[in-house]
């Protein structure tokens, strides 16, 4: 299908608003050589709260975007878009699409000991069952525990990391998981590993915190390696970033979380 | 300008989600003969994070949505979309249109008696200092304090009325708002009503809570009795309620908040 070469073409990643960037800071460690398109819907965020019927058709309309600056491949960088929209993309465009739930499925799943693995997420990645589903699919003998934890992207975007309110938010949220027992539990949303410090103090160390971030990456070098996409020249390539809203105050967050390195930050308004 | 008789037509009432049905239940109780047409912007709710420039384009979109369905006049009733977009609107669009700023701010300056008025909002809205200059040139004596209070959106929409965490969440926001001995506090965002309990509690009985959706109605009486445009013709008229996401969770939230009668919601996606 791939006809021309296209290694030069940069890696598409988007997410409904600035979670991706853990993806990003990811790509940038392991395939640091490769350029990125990064699209955050900072004018329609959160994703978590919406439809099925609505997050495909925002998560189409991306595509679409990314497709124009001509990608080689996409990650759907947020959970709740790759749990509900992640198999209408793959039936409609004709290139590789990645997406976080099965990383994520799959690490937790090498990781457990006692299979007993817990999942936080938005309400509506909850709710798709993708994770259970993907883990059971792996390894039929581990039990998967799911807890929707809608407070923590506000908590988050509020600046709360280690604020005594997200302290016992977060109690709260993983009271009924703690007394599960589990040994693994999955951060399923981009903005939750910024609350890594809370939720090891809530669980205990014992218990291991699963960010598909890494995992992401790594499978996303794995896709270009075997097609044969792996950008080869080297030498300079700086990322592009589109958001839907207001570009500085993105900006300012991203240089703040990626720590620098975001020059090109462009708006892109739907019609 | 108003050639034909429009009496007949609808009110128009949008918000970015639910909160503008606070709106609606006391234009049900001041002006019980007329017809609402409501639109609830659930597919990119929330407003109150996101830029001016975003706002008034959704805002702008809706009203023609609205004019569609013929209204005779809009009420803004989302406080971020009102401090944001509700001069523009009045500028491109030649029909009375109505924000909550304005209602609110003058009876906040109606009922404190120490000149001393806390706002708490979304963070567009304080941002925007709408409230308090509205206030200030309704009595230049009148001290304003405005804090944003982003958490209380989420809380609502997490059902956490009256959860231990709420009141936390509440007394670290309004902590300073209540060192400056305000005797009146301007709720100005439509969601936050169903927080009155907790903000009672947090400030004190002796605090007023001054919530618009009731002045607002009473304005838009006085514009359509000014205007001849109260419909007169008695009997049946059903509201039409429309939203951008899924209408069956809409219908069940305002159905459970307006006690009933929510008959017709149909959804509008955006082309």
């Amino acid at each position: 299908m791939q006809m021309n070469d296209c290694s030069e073409d940069p890696i598409g990643v988007f997410d409904s608003g600035l979670g991706g960037l853990t993806v990003v800071k990811e790509l940038n460690h392991h395939l640091p050589n490769e350029r990125i398109v990064y699209f955050g819907d900072t004018a329609r965020v959160p994703y978590g709260t919406k439809s099925g019927e609505t997050i495909i058709r925002y998560s189409r309309e991306i595509v679409r975007v990314l497709l124009k600056h001509k990608v080689k491949m996409v990650v759907v960088a947020c959970n709740t878009a790759s749990s509900l929209a992640l198999d209408v993309l793959k039936k409609e465009f004709d290139l590789p699409i990645l997406g976080v739930i099965e990383p994520g499925a799959r690490k937790a799943a090498a990781v457990t000991r006692n299979n007993k693995i817990g999942i936080i997420a938005t309400s509506s990645t909850v709710k798709s069952g993708k994770y259970a589903r993907k883990i059971v699919q792996l390894n039929k003998n581990i039990v998967v525990f799911s807890q929707p934890c809608p407070l923590f992207v506000p908590l988050v975007e509020e600046g709360w990391f280690d604020h005594a309110i997200t302290y016992q938010v977060a109690g709260h949220y993983l009271r009924d998981i703690k007394k599960k027992k589990i040994d693994t539990l999955i951060l399923g949303c981009t903005h939750y590993p910024l609350l890594k410090g809370v939720l090891h103090n809530v669980m205990g160390t014992q218990v291991q915190l699963v960010d598909s971030a890494q995992e992401v990456a790594l499978q996303v070098k794995e896709v270009l390696t075997k097609r044969r996409l792996l950008r080869t020249r080297l030498g300079p390539c700086q990322h592009l970033y589109i958001v839907s809203d207001e570009p500085q105050q993105f900006k300012r967050l991203a240089m703040r979380f990626l720590g620098g390195g975001v020059k090109h930050v462009r708006r892109h308004i739907y019609v």
